[in-house]
């Protein structure tokens, strides 16, 4: 290896000098100078039995660094998922700590943003859906013998992850394995999957770089930002110069390194002339828009108890118009920023605020959650269509923002969920039951309340439209 | 400058000797030898500032034709967006006027089209919904102190455009930009966008030829000729040779310059061997499928004024037919034709037409515009499954004619649209107001003519289902 | 022509020396060496008429081989489609009969397969759909004089095929050419059309390796294989490394030729180490999820008399597996087809055969076919979502399986079919014909049946929800 290359490579893994030495000798880089004895035992099956594996890793800046199968997928004693094969114990898994022996940076970057926290959600509302009203728990497994619902395992536990369940001898449990969750919960502990995203075996740069791989989770009704991406400018200059692209650079500075377009990476996670790369996807966002009514990303964080509490959403504003700049001026960045805030606003305001009191005034009147129609409606409102209109004002994506978005929101909300919440007032209106009655007649006023006011009274025919704006044509 | 370069520059900009001469010293060519000084003050701080522009521009033909930022930028005395800009009066906006002063024809074709017209829809029904609707006027801007909709400046008001309002010394006004609409209602008194196919700042012909471009705004759930084209076999053969397409060919004559599939431009505005490359977008088009009842496209450019009016359908088709002919025969294209035509036909006589009778009967029993049930599926009806279906078969995608289109259309004109009329009609009946009387019993006289048509009567099990189509196998 | 050459072409024809020898002086290899005089005489004019076609072969194979225009196109006497053309009997269809000239073992494998019988499907269930409730016969031919319905020819035709019709000395009825469809039903008796694949005319591998050709029909609510595989790791992996997709090798063989990604094409058709490329596309498919209930593809092909009754869903899982291998390891791959069939189970169990046993009860009490809304979120149910649930398990996609999925088909079975049961139950309830009230009592008792069972009680408030599986956090 000539002082070129040795530069080179240790140019790509700064921080390999202070991680702990893999197997083979290893010169000042921290890298080692050949193949390990161990991953040349490997080969010598896996070659052949494995040979799409083996080209990939080929191709790949470890192969260049002499890291080989061992070298990762090599386990420490007391590992729950290490087990012993042809005379070596290894495991099937990856996790962020074996990672992060030689990633350090990243790896830590990674653990504290909340990709890495995706699989807590296994529990939760959204899982109600997939385990009790969608599935049930016929899928039964060695590692989860009161079953599971194959409708989480195949949908929510890909994206989100799941836990890993070791179940003996380092053989996985096959509900828990394949899992390809970005928060997969792993048998030693740790939180996450590099994997998830740096797929399988080549790493490449310029896949992960690849607005694609975030298309793995980030698309459907219900979090579009793929699609919404490839509507907007941003996305279709992608399409149009993905050559010019330079994915595969190691330095990857917008502006410098390339200039034909932003990927998601180039956003939310590259480096700028005045940003390193970062590994916490939160840090540039200055909304989040998960959940019914936008929050601020800090206290979206606080809620988690995410180090992100720390970091206010002007910081993180900051630093995307410092991404913006590279191709825009100030004042662009500026109003597009006033335009996007706008939509929120009106989003908040005029449906997701009114639509939780109503939600809330329902809920005493209605069955086992998600058994009516209304639980859905105002589901899809806010989880679905509520953010498509927030995702594509975000992205600059217009046909998100209105027409699978607002359009849509307003729709559901004045001829599905008022008159279904109406016919639920009237039907309780003269129940016998006392305080169903007196929840009727709240939920009847909530809903004229809120129709009577200045966003909603025109559905009543009250209030004066007023004229377009100044300077439309008819 | 060698001889051959400036022939070739010549080529590209066959009009720039007719045009006003930009700042720098102009050759015969009409094009300057080198930047002016102006440019280059520009430079000397955008290259830094701006380092992504700069580099886009570097790539592009206007840096090779010695065309930089003050020849676009550049203001004239009077204009309305001008400001005084370190020692230069410029604007931030380059408008169809601005591009005019090289390219001529092309702003001349261009501004003739329905593209340049689209701004004009603000203030129309689909403006209402996005205005009153699912908006309101909360967004109050300088420009614009009654406000507007954040759901019509992040949706409508980015593939349409809008006015773009100058609040101070050519400062834009917050809401009206970034404004990325074909149809942008500029300053200057002008119509329309260049900029919002031909992407910032290199302005490739292979970008603008991408399918994706046009994406921007012809794609979801009421107008996806995207997505149509993307099932279609030209949108096959396009993504599985979009490197054998020679997009960045000056030249682009398909059968000469390319073969391998067409693009939304080979097919509506690029050249053939006999057709010269047309910036005026309709001239190719024989049905306009946009509303409720397709029309002819000389009839819909008669309504707005256009000089299209005078340029009929069967011209448009010939003119489609020398672009389909340079791949299939004639006969083949007659027939094509035979079939998209017979789609229309069903679409409007099957649907479109009982469909607008019936809602015009249904119109003065409901309350306020898109308050009801009834207002959202009849217009989806049209404006999102109609097209769909007519899109689908003008481009031969067989998903989008069927699945997305005409099942959709019966399965809602037949179980949402006619049984909610029916109630309407019921609800009304007996009403104490004699006009509402008559009214619901006009609407239920016309529920039942539709049903007992023809078309319409295997609905009530009335005729007798014909036999398949001798041939067809079970 | 030299010896590497004819070996190179004789590998890529393997079969030729067995077929017919086409027009022109043959070697050995089966092959003419020189273009023959009919076909010289074919471009002397198609050179300028139809110039794109003419590049297109140019860059095919077939010209490298001496095949042109009349080797494909020439007809034999009494050829229902021939007709003279400027002295050449030839017609315009060119059918698998034709194509297995050369190509014998791939044309046999295509007409055993499924592909090929796509066009039984006229005059099926789905075909009344299109043909009676989406259209009507106004669309009158010389080939079919009783009509037929525009949404079927512009739709169901041009994926399924359709009979094609000779109208008089080889004209095609514009009705069922142009026809695109994968199992066109020729008049020479044949089914299938190799062109639907292989695209005109340039008949490139890379082109018919390619996601996107399978996409032509693949696509949408019903069907989605295509976006399915766009979301996977699997179509990730394509779109970030499709320039290492070796596609246009002769030579094919996953984990040999290439090792970025699978297509469509490698994991059903294509070569591996171990068996070779097959045009029997069901060959390596283990479960048929085109029913209302997922069955066994021996079952679904012994129904249609196919050649595939006699191959079990075993030894076609092990064909899979065989696939899988080449990236994956065989505890990775079984583990996978775990949770695969889980789905299976859950959908089959908890929604499929109670949905079909609740609508057979309905049935009686419903009008025509498709006339009700519950005739339509029954079909919905199994036909769109259930097979988007089934197939983004079999290819690993989770938005498909869950929010396209599972989740939509339990939303519209607990708050949209069964409320609408219940309706219809009770409408009927004290109905005076005496059949309907019994059908009506025991539709009543079925849908308590359903609800009151293990899967379905939680909707009632019955049985106790289980805790959230073990290791999960909240």
């Amino acid at each position: 290896m000539n002082r070129f290359l040795i530069t080179a490579v240790a140019l790509l893994v700064p921080l390999a000098a202070h991680a702990k030495p893999p197997a083979g000798a290893a010169p000042v880089s921290g890298l080692p100078t050949s193949l390990s004895a161990e991953t040349k035992e490997c080969l010598s099956c896996h070659r052949s039995d494995s040979p799409a594996l083996y080209t990939q890793w080929g191709q790949s800046k470890h192969f260049r660094g002499n890291v080989g199968c061992y070298e990762c997928h090599r386990a420490e004693k007391g590992d729950a998922d290490g087990f012993d094969h042809n005379g070596e114990f290894i495991s099937v898994l990856v996790t962020p700590k074996d990672c992060a022996r030689c990633h350090q940076r990243e790896v830590a970057e990674f653990l504290g943003s909340r990709h890495a926290k995706a699989g807590r959600i296994i529990g939760s509302l959204d899982n109600h859906i997939a385990e009790v009203v969608e599935g049930n728990r016929a899928f039964k497994s060695p590692g989860f013998p009161g079953g599971n619902s194959a409708a989480a395992v195949n949908g929510c536990w890909q994206c989100h992850g799941s836990p890993v369940k070791v179940v003996k001898e380092g053989k996985l449990d096959p509900a828990s394995w394949p899992n390809s969750g970005v928060g997969r919960i792993n048998p030693d502990g740790t939180e996450g999957s590099c994997a998830a995203c740096h797929m399988r075996h080549e790493f490449s740069a310029a896949q992960a770089r690849h607005p694609n791989t975030c298309g793995k989770c980030h698309l459907g009704p219900d979090h579009p930002q793929k699609e919404v991406y490839e509507e907007s400018k941003h996305g279709i200059a992608f399409a149009a110069n993905v050559d010019k692209m330079n994915l595969g650079s190691a330095k990857w500075i917008v502006g410098e390194d390339y200039s034909a377009a932003p990927t998601c990476a180039t956003c939310h996670m590259s480096a700028t002339r005045k940003q390193p790369v970062t590994h916490d996807i939160g840090m540039r966002i200055s909304w989040n828009n998960r959940p019914a009514l936008s929050i601020r990303p800090e206290v979206a964080d606080a809620k988690m108890g995410l180090a992100g509490a720390k970091v206010n959403w002007q910081t993180r504003r900051a630093n995307m118009k410092d991404v913006c700049t590279a191709c825009h001026n100030e004042s662009w960045a500026d109003s597009f920023y006033i335009q996007y805030d706008e939509t929120i606003t009106l989003y908040n305001d005029k449906f997701a605020k009114p639509g939780l009191a109503l939600y809330e005034a329902a809920k005493p009147l209605l069955g086992p959650s998600f058994s009516s129609v209304i639980d859905f409606v105002w589901y899809e409102i806010w989880h679905h269509e509520g953010r498509r209109a927030r995702h594509g004002a975000a992205m600059m994506a217009p046909d998100f923002t209105h027409w699978h978005g607002t359009y849509e929101i307003a729709r559901n909300f004045y001829v599905h969920f008022i008159p279904k919440l109406k016919d639920l007032a009237e039907k309780f209106a003269g129940s016998k039951d006392e305080a169903k009655a007196k929840q009727a007649a709240a939920l009847g006023a909530k809903v004229d309340e809120v129709l009577n006011s200045p966003d909603h009274q025109w559905f009543l025919g009250k209030g004066k439209a007023e004229p377009p704006p100044a300077g439309a044509h008819k």
